[in-house]
């Protein structure tokens, strides 16, 4: 593939500011850009390095206005990393795709599956499973009894679907993924032990919904444990028994969210972040890297620290935790004054 | 199945409050609760639910005393949770189970294996590999050469048992996990590389173990990584070579306990918990989520804190910690009154 | 096998106190020892045992100098820990290796494999995957197409290799370990939903690493993510798309690090540490466990805390931290002279 500048202004509805007839055919990143590539500036922390960029053509927000002399040709557009990735799915699209099925595989005999579907070798349908159409299913995959499998779907090699899961359309699921592993439920007994109670819910999980690798999500002790429309879940993430996801909640690397918790829509954890069990986060919430929600958390709110509180409080906590050894010797410092006057 | 509340009272030694005659086809969460349901309630949290709910029968603990009318029929138990917990066990063993041996498999010549056994698709049976009567091996689990497998274990898809592994009756081992992966040991060298450890240990898991999705379990260095009696491990839990777990130890998701720890019998850990290498924590200790254990634990110590300390100590440092903005005010008070007096 | 005291001793070029021609046929944990083993003290912590220590030959450090009388055969070396390793690699040596191809697999008709290779049942080498010789590719293995693995390298059982991934020689993956699944990227919509940025660059992994059980690491938006040389990431560690880490550089378990961060050679991290995206960490670099590095790292620093900050600092801060109810008790105490002062 090869592009000019010119076309490539020209789908994206952008500005061009620089020689319209330079060619690209590959894309870098702007730190490492080289001549004959396309690379994007979104993010501020980055400014400094269009200047020196050995890339041929640069995307940039309309808003941005250089400091000195860019030598790459820009191409202004409204949002440069939406542009970008506009033009990411343009060369996506242009990747052949895998088709067809491949042996060994295991296909119970009242397993389905629709049109066009890749069914990878060593993948395993169990009985009654149904596979929508389009679906890739990649090597190693296991879907147990009873689980369906919306149309669009791609399911990387190795992912583990228990039985009776249901996974909407256009959804991604990463390599490793576990989906409906048993809720961590046991009831303590008289002698020290635990007896397990049996989970016999499943994990519903709607469209547009992406999986990252060897996250881990519980069936319900009863009912479904809820991932809604359009959810984000980076790699390592741990969502336990009848949690409830709402929609458009991202949640980033390593987050772990305790049983039976309920997350509103449109909320983002951090990476390392966590919840406790049995509350309530509404809609819109923020919760910090490494921090933990252990109350009820209102809409709207961001929160950060161990035990999260208001970050805006947080802030004003921490400004002052950092100087506490200043805060100590102020206080051993007007103790002795105090005692000086005291013994006059 | 359907039961009626009256089957299901005498089942429990319960007694009955309301219609004996109702029927029952299903369970269902409290809060979720459908005519033709039982659900019960066991956690003082979910009570208000008991005056609104659709289920028919809900199952309480035989102190509750309920604040108004409840229209549901009622059957009181000694617990709750329990009860539900046995009524589960019997819907779980109505359940067909999964027997028999699918193709295509590799099952080594030296390997053998007990009567009644489920063996899945895709999976892999090492050369002297030993596995019990009433094991349920799901596809693509891998035992490698020597491993052990005791009678009526279930070990779900893509868990991977490393050589060498003994892992007892009972135990119930979820997708993805991983038994028995090299310890992480290297030789700093002078020119700052590091030189792999050999790691010819073990990892010995006894009866009544449970192991969540996607946790791993180092061996040994030498001698044995030890997960003791009727241990439960959650999802996404790291267990460090040489550790040693206690009977009854129970570690939510997350966890992490480094190397050459040792931890005693019926020990809780939270959530993204964790323990630093080469400590010894007693029986009986509770380590808040989010916590970590940095030095010896005596028995029956509830801590909690990055630096987990006592939680009453913790609690009364955290009281101050939160409030720290107003210290800091009182603080530069004083300072300023002080500064008057000493001009006067 | 079995060897003597004096045997060893001439091996590993060290000094013998006690009885040369003992005979060791195993190796133990000090705290462990029984007769006819071999055990080493290279950790201060464990000093005490060597005196009960029933193993029959003890390594040690040139520098030790017993307390009181050690019962044990002595072999001094310069580095008891190095000794160890170099017996453990002979031990290691000794044990016949994997090689042949098992049945079925799946190797693509372009994929390419080198002399005496392991290939597992049920590993899956896909269009153009490149294999070296002496490579070991245990059972539920997916290579992806186009993917290379450089001479030497071992990769276990359900480990996931997406497509384009480059892996040197020498390495070491982990079962369930996923390179190269995509990046956490997607873009904000005006209607609250995420538009997936496609995720089109791959990761490279130079020679001599070792990847623990489960842990992911991202591919680049563009570019790569960069594993360097020598470098160790122990179970469950995420690492995010377009980081790279440098050589020898060393991370335990859960350690999370998100996006475009770039990490120095020679850094440690401890276990459950994390570092925030957008980065840059220096050379010899130390995050406490369980802390989180959230802006750059100047070389040689030593960090800890949630919000980590110089380690020496961190102490001093932390000392006041878990004394302030007592700061708290002060500063009231300061408040009521105060009073009693302004009244006179």
């Amino acid at each position: 593939m090869e592009f000019t500048a010119f076309e490539i202004a020209t789908f994206l509805n952008g500005e061009i500011i620089g020689d319209p007839t330079l060619k690209i055919n590959n894309v870098s990143k702007i730190e490492e850009g080289k001549p004959g590539t396309l690379t994007f500036l979104a993010n501020l922390k980055y400014d400094h390095f269009i200047y020196d960029t050995q890339a041929s053509v640069v995307l940039v927000n309309e808003s941005f206005i250089p400091e000195k002399e860019v030598k790459a040709t820009i191409i202004k557009v409204k949002d440069a990393y939406s542009a970008m990735s506009s033009l990411l799915d343009l060369y996506v699209q242009s990747i052949p795709k895998k088709i067809g099925i491949e042996s060994p595989n295991f296909v119970a005999s009242s397993a389905k599956y629709g049109e066009n579907v890749y069914l990878g070798a060593f993948c395993y349908l169990g009985e009654n499973a149904q596979i929508g159409k389009n679906v890739k299913i990649y090597p190693h995959v296991w879907v147990g009894d009873g689980s369906i499998i919306g149309d669009n779907t791609i399911i990387f090699s190795g992912a583990k679907i228990y039985p009776e899961t249901r996974i909407g359309k256009n959804c991604i699921i990463h390599a490793g993924a576990v989906i409906g592993s048993d809720g961590f439920g046991f009831a303590p007994q008289e002698n020290g032990s635990y007896k397990k109670i049996h989970q016999i819910g499943n994990v519903v999980i709607e469209d547009d919904v992406e999986i990252g690798a060897n996250t881990a999500i519980d069936c319900a002790t009863m009912g479904s444990t809820m991932i809604k429309k359009g959810v984000k879940l980076d790699n390592l993430v741990q969502i336990a028994h009848n949690v409830v996801v709402g929609e458009n909640t991202v949640m980033a690397a390593q987050t772990g969210i305790a049983g039976s918790t309920s997350i509103g829509r449109n909320c983002t954890f951090g990476g390392q972040a966590g919840a406790t069990g049995h509350i309530k986060i509404g809609n819109n919430v923020t919760i910090a890297g490494k921090s933990g929600a252990s109350n009820n958390v209102p809409d709207n709110k961001i929160l950060m620290g161990e035990w999260a509180m208001d970050v805006s409080k947080y802030r004003r906590v921490y400004a002052v935790f950092r100087n506490l050894p200043e805060l100590f010797m102020e206080v051993n410092h007007l103790k002795k004054e105090l005692k000086k006057l005291n013994a006059e």
